[in-house]
């Protein structure tokens, strides 16, 4: 067996209740298969910004700079979305940890299980079959370039901006994951207006020199957002910047049938961080019925990408898998017109998933 | 009866095919109504970089600014799509005209004709009812915040950028929309990280204190996104800026059924532009087979917004109508599963359309 050391980060909202049932199956999985994961909790967001003033106390920070990997749960308040004049914002806790740890590749599968054919808004003739792997760009762009307002307050600005390493670093694992794949990239840009799209466009042609086995493709980001609709077979990798990948990726939870079932993993220099992409979700938060599988999944994706575990990664979606067959839903994925199906709250849903790992 | 003078920009690829169908509806219109309409054609993009190596030719601009509307038709060609590095470009005269004329609101409204429940990849009862108005607005934002290029070409950068003046006049726009509508608006920003959206926020929220009568909703783009797709219905009036006003427009042509289904107009100073949502389509350009009814419903929205001749936009509409319940199709709109449907190119329809006009 393996030994790692996990930090656990709860986070705002959903993320307190989902995140316990990634780590329970994580605690499972060492105990079926031997391997000894150490577990350290560590806070961020708004509750850090409640208890230190920090949305990333150093304190955490040290913590994942010293952990194998991380089980991230969710950040955000209302509170700051009601208030855009407050200077200390919870998702400031996000982005720099994701600067810190170098973790430049944020991978989004979206693969929908046969059994939640029908939860989607998208027809299941359209949606079967589908399997896109995202490599959003995560510590560049817009998101990191430099933020200003004037002092009477009137204008405000935020750069966008890359740089060519930071997408042949990128395109480059894009290509590698595309060769084990279907072998088709899709870059996402903007081209024909933005500069920083034109660099990006250039890069993503030169590096796909390299890659000859892999057909390119490339897509502007507003004919991008109608493909992914109308058509998400034709999609088998792809690849596009910070804000680009951001928004595409919460669209295509819709293939998924609920983005309460998606995973992500973010990679770069050494420790990977491990987290479902839905959000805090104040709305629901503190009712005990979010769907913890994102969160499971998130946990899943992380015993293979950063840990190598492949059989144990698949132990964990299997598990998923058989808890939908026999009709488990939360209530995002429940499908009004079903009988045969079991609505029920997060721990349940989650008791379930331990079950049939078991 | 009145009296206006139109220019007629065909455009690049597509455009040539369809704006010709605008046209010939608006004549049929004034003879009719016994309006007088007189046409002038102006040259732009990729074709006007071919005849006189500038996207939009001096020429262009002065019959533009002299016109009382200007229909459009699309703009774009691989060429340059290709080759990142071209200095000129065609999209620079779509931009510049927007610029010149003062085009800050961009309406896109996004209603789905009965007729073509069938032909989206959404669920028809997901669709059904769905009616929003898009506010775009288009003369701001990182579309037309300095560019940068360091001289290595190694890094590049758009500078996105909202002035609060910018802001205000938008909202106050679809705020007066919202007032004539469903009294529903929901702006769309990315608050949690961008600077610029905080401002946006701000000034939204500032607004909207002057309409308490509309019940006001801030969404982040990424979840607009996805709610788009999940729920088209809980949306009424959509405001944002240009970039996220792009791709959640293109994103939404599904809930119409086709990209070619879905007009345009931009309004600021005084003449207002209208065109459809769908691009140059290189790929089906010079077939015939695109669909004239974007063009057809931008002249709608032309008679109806520039000249407020409403009956005669109603009649326009009302023949598109007809023309779909007819059974007749072009092939974007196409049900691959219905019989009683008949599949024709550009021209034949755009006829078809005229027909039900008289
Ligand atoms: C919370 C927010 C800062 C974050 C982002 O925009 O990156 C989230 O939406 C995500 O996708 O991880
Ligand atoms: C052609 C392009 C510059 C344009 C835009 O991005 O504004 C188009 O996509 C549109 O939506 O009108």
């Amino acid at each position: 067996g393996v030994e790692k050391k996990i930090l656990v980060i709860p986070g705002d909202g959903i993320g307190q209740e989902v995140t316990t049932w990634g780590q329970k199956v994580l605690t499972a999985i060492a105990a079926n298969y031997h391997h000894k994961f150490t577990f350290e909790e560590g806070i961020m967001g708004h509750v850090a910004i409640e208890a230190t003033g920090d949305p990333l106390p150093e304190e955490t920070l040290q913590k994942a700079k010293n952990s194998d990997a991380i089980l991230f749960g969710a950040i955000g308040h209302a509170k700051y979305d009601n208030d855009p004049t407050l200077k200390v914002r919870p998702e400031q806790g996000l982005l720099k940890i994701r600067k810190e740890l170098g973790l430049y590749a944020n991978l989004r599968p979206i693969k929908l299980f046969d059994e939640l054919l029908e939860a989607s808004s998208i027809k299941p003739e359209i949606l079967r079959g589908s399997d896109i792997l995202f490599f959003r760009e995560l510590t560049g762009d817009v998101y990191f370039g430099e933020k200003k307002r004037t002092e009477d307050r009137n204008t405000a600005s935020d750069l966008m901006i890359y740089h060519r390493y930071e997408v042949e670093r990128i395109a480059r694992k894009a290509y590698e994951a595309a060769r084990n794949r279907r072998k088709k990239l899709c870059s996402v840009d903007k081209a024909n207006v933005l500069e920083a799209s034109r660099l990006w466009r250039e890069v993503m042609q030169e590096v796909a020199k390299e890659y000859p086995d892999v057909e390119t493709e490339h897509m502007f980001i507003d004919n991008a957002a109608m493909q992914l609709i109308k058509d998400p077979k034709r999609f088998d990798v792809v690849v596009t910047g910070n804000l680009f990948g951001d928004i595409l990726t919460d669209e295509a939870s819709q293939i998924a049938g609920s983005m309460g079932m998606l995973a992500s993993a973010s990679v770069g220099d050494k420790t990977g961080f491990y987290e479902p992409i839905h959000g805090s979700a104040h709305d629901i938060a503190g009712k005990g019925i979010a769907n913890p599988l994102a969160s499971i999944l998130s946990a899943a994706l992380m015993l293979d990408i950063s840990f190598g575990l492949k059989t144990e990664s698949q132990r964990v979606i299997k598990a998923v898998e058989a808890t939908l067959r026999q009709g488990y839903r939360t209530m995002d994925i429940a499908n009004k017109h079903t009988v045969n199906e079991f609505i029920m709250g997060t721990d349940a849903m989650g008791a379930k998933v331990l079950e049939n790992l078991n």
